[in-house]
């Protein structure tokens, strides 16, 4: 493994330079412009992974292809980790807050500003270079290997389910790594024990048949935004809590355990609103930041759209407002029954005379870790050796679906290890990761890989 | 008279084709791009103005030019009839609504299709072909004229109270006409007893710097867009009244007769409902339909935006919202009160913790007819006459801000003589004007100037 870890160090600039080639290829993958560049991510990717010593193969998919590597070298007796991440990435827009070109890496202060950088490209090519650090120069692992890039994670991963179920055998692991997420704040490494599920809906009123004016009509006719603006405001209570009826029932009370340890994380609330240049905190009374982001659901406005909203006034009564609104779920709560509660919610507030159309977009169950004290010990052992710091344990509050998926359909456990930073803007402008990171994270996967495969 | 409504009869087919080549000038005073067709417009229409036999000027005001024309040949004795209209234009927007091309006038089914063909192009220019008719070969009219042609009406008439002011002996008038409005219903013509008041706003929410990802921040963070959708719902109550506290303090209580004489119109709430192709009626209980547009005022959202309302689904949490809302308001209400009460209901209902702006845009003074039983006589027999139907008393529920000023500066009463039709698509796609009405109007006009130069 000292060797593995030395070959790392000589060949950082190297390492580097691919990583800023590999964030160079715009894969979008919602924006159907992109597909050349998406499958393009895919091949070089592929290329990539099969030089660091894994057989590769792209695998297609209805859309974005999977690429799939293996290295079985540690023989059928050996535990095998699953590593996943995915070469897909968020749209860049709005282009004109960028501070550099999302898709021409800049580093500056030690970080690399680039649409990719930490979620996922970044992090999943970590992989791909401690892999070929553990098996350059005929160096074998005690584990065997299996790498799943997906390229459709930021549209949902549609076809990802089918994918593992079809490829079950092939993909069967005693554990599951992934790294897309951040730690918990810098020189702090960390675990995740949760993720928050995701629930995402569009709203479509509609009063009339076009825009009408609203002095001839005003007053007469619904006007759809007033009522979705109503509907909106129906989803809170003045607290904070969400009003749709039995929202809450499936959400798990967490153990004592878990809130002590919460509580007992170095987090300064301040400093998280200053970080983010926020006027103030919100969100549920009775729970802590953390908690809020982590233990509990929300219910967001993500997006609402009605009328004129150019420059100056125009005395209009819209005839159609439309709105996009998500609910982060925690456990045991699942997308479709909050579905249910929404419609009923929904049947019952929406004003007379408005016609409400209820869309859904992807969702994902949420997640809480399931992994044993072995892996476990085995991650933070592999972190506190790499980062010089004992990790801590800390949840999250965004969704990683699959994770869920990994666990069911392949009953393996999964291990979340991420490397980026807290506020690395991972869906904004400027998205970014540290360098730092990028090598001391290298060596902590050589270090997993070995810890893993430990009797 | 007889030769002038046979001199108006013959030169019907010019009069159209002047009309069309009128409407043909993209004057939209909102758009500085549209700056020079503007003034390409009240050249075009002075010049036009001056062939009838008036004295024609061009004044400047600060953005866009006045046409004043005069003809005194009455003499200093006779009653003097102020004509006001507008020759700028509302933008065409969303062009892709249009049957045809908003600047390129087409006939269909006896309606001329143009953005100003009814508001107000179409209008102003009937009294200029009316005086032509009245003027030509000699004739001579018992009033003398003045006619006011401003191009910033779209825009809230910002140059033109000072205008008044400024032209105020040469303004002077025993009666203002103005056409901008429509009839009651097809055949129907109408005069009109009131307008309704403007108060327009733009409401801007701001949370944190940028757009932050909602599973990161969401719970914790507060939401403009939520809050925005807060404020607005709470400007009304269930039942449709507006909940801002005072905001009916000033609200006249019409007299029964208005009140009977409206409900005695003929008026189908259903076919209103349906020619808007809307999904029902609104509004405040306890009023009529027509009560609701005219003498009731509205609150209503014109336009909202926040985050991301594009394709499918982006996990976003905004950083910031903006709405415009508007408030039609009703004797004896004042944008400046209206105002001053919004802005002490937002600092009890803004969230804690969102910085919330209020802007004002152009509002004007609502206006109750107190034109005189002569003067509506006059006009009650030409319209008879030109219409072969005695016209009804009609409200309003758009806004014509000058009437009240020329009231108050000139103390000149308004006659309100509109021409066009109930959904003509005044500030909307595919704006309509009956061809029919443009020459019984011409005709209509011509006998007006006679009645109200009578003893």
């Amino acid at each position: 493994m000292g060797d593995a870890l030395k070959y790392a160090t000589r060949e950082r600039a190297r390492f580097q330079s691919e990583l800023f080639d590999f964030l160079r290829i715009p894969s979008v993958s919602a924006k159907s412009e992109h597909d050349v560049d998406t499958r393009r991510a895919a091949t070089w990717l592929a290329e990539n992974l099969s030089r660091s010593g894994l057989d590769v193969e792209v695998l297609e998919t209805p859309k974005h292809p999977v690429v799939l590597g293996e290295w079985r070298g540690a023989g059928a007796d050996a535990p095998t980790v699953l590593i996943y991440g995915h070469y897909d990435v968020q749209p860049a827009d709005p282009l004109g807050e960028w501070s550099s070109p999302p898709f021409d890496p800049e580093v500056r202060d030690g970080k690399v500003f680039a649409r990719g950088s930490a979620d996922d490209k970044g992090q999943i090519f970590m992989h791909v270079k401690a892999l070929e650090a553990a098996l350059a120069d005929g160096r074998i692992l005690p584990v065997n290997i299996v790498v799943l890039a997906e390229g459709e994670e930021e549209i949902g991963s549609p076809s990802l389910v089918p994918f593992v179920e079809k490829y079950k055998q092939r993909l069967a692991a005693d554990v599951v790594v992934i790294s897309d997420s951040a730690m918990f704040q810098e020189g702090l490494p960390s675990l995740l024990f949760s993720l928050r599920g995701l629930a995402y809906f569009e709203l479509k009123a509609r009063a009339a048949k076009t825009d009408l004016h609203s002095g001839a009509y005003g007053g007469a006719i619904p006007n759809p935004g007033t009522a979705l603006a109503r509907i909106i405001a129906s989803f809170h209570e003045a607290d904070g809590r969400i009003a749709i009826k039995g929202f809450y029932d499936d959400v798990l009370e967490w153990d004592d355990q878990t809130r002590a340890q919460i509580s007992n994380l170095p987090f300064d609330e301040d400093d998280f609103r200053r970080n983010v240049e926020a006027t103030a905190l919100a969100g549920e009374s009775g729970w802590s930041v953390l908690e809020r982001l982590w233990i509990r659901p929300t219910c967001e406005v993500n997006g609402f759209l009605t009328g004129y909203t150019g420059e100056g006034a125009k005395t209009v009564l819209p005839a159609r407002a439309m709105a996009k609104v998500s609910f982060r779920l925690v456990p045991d709560q699942r997308p479709e029954r909050v579905r249910k509660l929404l419609q009923a919610h929904l049947a019952e507030v929406t004003p007379p005379g408005i016609e409400l159309e209820l869309l859904e977009h992807h969702g994902g169950l949420p997640w809480k870790s399931d992994v044993g004290g072995r892996l476990l010990e085995a991650a933070a052992t592999a972190l506190e050796e790499a980062f010089g710091t004992r990790p801590v344990l800390a949840g999250e509050g965004g969704s990683i679906p699959i994770v869920v998926e990994f666990e069911r359909i392949l009953g393996s456990p999964a291990l979340l290890v991420g490397f980026a930073l807290p506020g690395a803007n991972m869906h904004a402008p400027d998205e970014w990761f540290p360098l730092e990171h990028f090598e001391k994270g290298i060596g902590a996967l050589v270090r997993l890989y070995g810890e893993l495969g430990k009797k």
